[in-house]
């Protein structure tokens, strides 16, 4: 087992290989944001799902990639002036504010759909649909933000952010074969649910806006209870898993 | 074999499944730009290609409808003001004066996203890998175009039609598992290609504009001949698609 940090360091080596990357301005831009750095939490914890339940991490590495890619696509049109409007990103200028907002526009559409080319590599069609279900509730759930609906913030934690971590997980269980998919789907949604709570902790807004920061830390802290339990049911040598739950979880208290 | 009008017809009614569509205010967004019209000609061909082979048409609708999703996606996004800045499209208003810029660019992604979701319904990964490789390629032409790169208006027809028109050949083969494939991708490049000039020589832009009509026709014609060739070749019933060809040879007659 691979611990945290090397499954990362994995990540950035597949994700610096410039068989990626058309080497010419567009190329760029799609890079760019993707160089922007990140704790790559999506794609860590995909590897450690699939070391866990007895997979090579190198076999989802495509996997992990195309995570971190459809992660990414979601800020850069996220920043965009039309929708959030913000000009940073990670401490630099955001795609949009560095490369206009066309080719901006662009480089999204390029990250989505390289996303998918990755996912179809493999030999089953499993990948690809498992990210594009997550994709299309990540959507939705920018839609509802962006448009003010009464959705509770909650749910929109769900759909934009628990969606793509549950994809991190349904990810090697689609290469697995698993059948103890149930705890495993909990896990990675709760597991989600718990890192925007932490997000919103560190920001202040989102769930600390509506209910407060000490709500809000009882409900990750209910979050990380439901992951840990699910956790304590499957089938797998979970140690990466708890620790990486572990560290989060801590970043609520 | 069914006539193009009946192929037509099959695509429209599986575009207007109730199931592809979201009942909320993305899924209207996004079904606005789907329902404008338009001659379905890739899905159409695709669905073609799939009978000409000796599959069933309802075995490729999926693959068929993915592709005029993803036609309609670019359609999109190359009209919001950062881009083309178009206001209409087929005589309405396009989706972003419709829904304003920021629903317009999340139902493209959603178009997109939804295409995969149908290409990767299959038992194979192929139709989302052809997808893939031909969306990319389609982004990385709209990126030369906008930014005004040095690239011959050929070249940018390839990009940007003729790689969405090759998939259209590609996803029943990838379905069929055919080996004459060489002739059927210089069939599909063609037919886009065609395509392209015919749209340049109604609306006098593109090659028309780099080289005139009477130039932009002989390239026509020379497309044409070049697809009539290469479905010679192949060993399929290509009835129907020697008609599609010759309606749109036509047109740039």
């Amino acid at each position: 087992m691979r611990t945290p940090d090397e499954l990362r360091e994995l990540v950035e080596v597949d994700l610096s290989r410039p068989e990626h990357w058309q080497k010419d301005g567009l190329g760029e831009a799609v890079r760019y944001p993707v160089d922007g750095g990140g704790k790559r939490l999506r794609p860590v914890l995909c590897l450690a799902v699939a070391e866990a339940v007895g997979l090579d991490a190198e076999r989802l590495l495509a996997a992990a990639t195309a995570l971190e890619l459809i992660h990414t696509f979601s800020l850069v049109h996220d920043d965009l002036p039309a929708l959030d409007d913000d000009d940073e990103r990670r401490g630099r200028p955001s795609a949009h504010v560095r490369y206009g907002e066309a080719v901006a526009i662009l480089a999204g559409d390029a990250l989505l759909t390289k996303a998918f080319a990755l996912a179809a590599s493999y030999d089953r069609p499993g990948p690809a649909a498992v990210l594009a279900d997550a994709t299309l509730a990540m959507i939705e759930g920018q839609y509802l933000d962006i448009t003010g609906a009464d959705v509770e913030v909650l749910e929109l934690h769900r759909l934009k952010t628990a969606q793509l971590f549950s994809a991190a997980v349904r990810l090697p269980l689609a290469l697995a074969d698993r059948d103890d998919a149930a705890d495993w789907l909990t896990f990675g949604e709760a597991f989600g649910r718990l890192f925007q709570l932490v997000d919103d902790l560190s920001d202040g807004d989102g769930a600390v806006e509506r209910y407060g920061a000490l709500r809000t830390r009882e409900l990750a802290s209910d979050q990380a209870a439901l992951a840990r339990g699910a956790l304590g049911r499957v089938d797998a040598d979970t140690g990466v898993l708890a620790l990486l739950l572990d560290e989060l979880a801590a970043q609520a208290e």
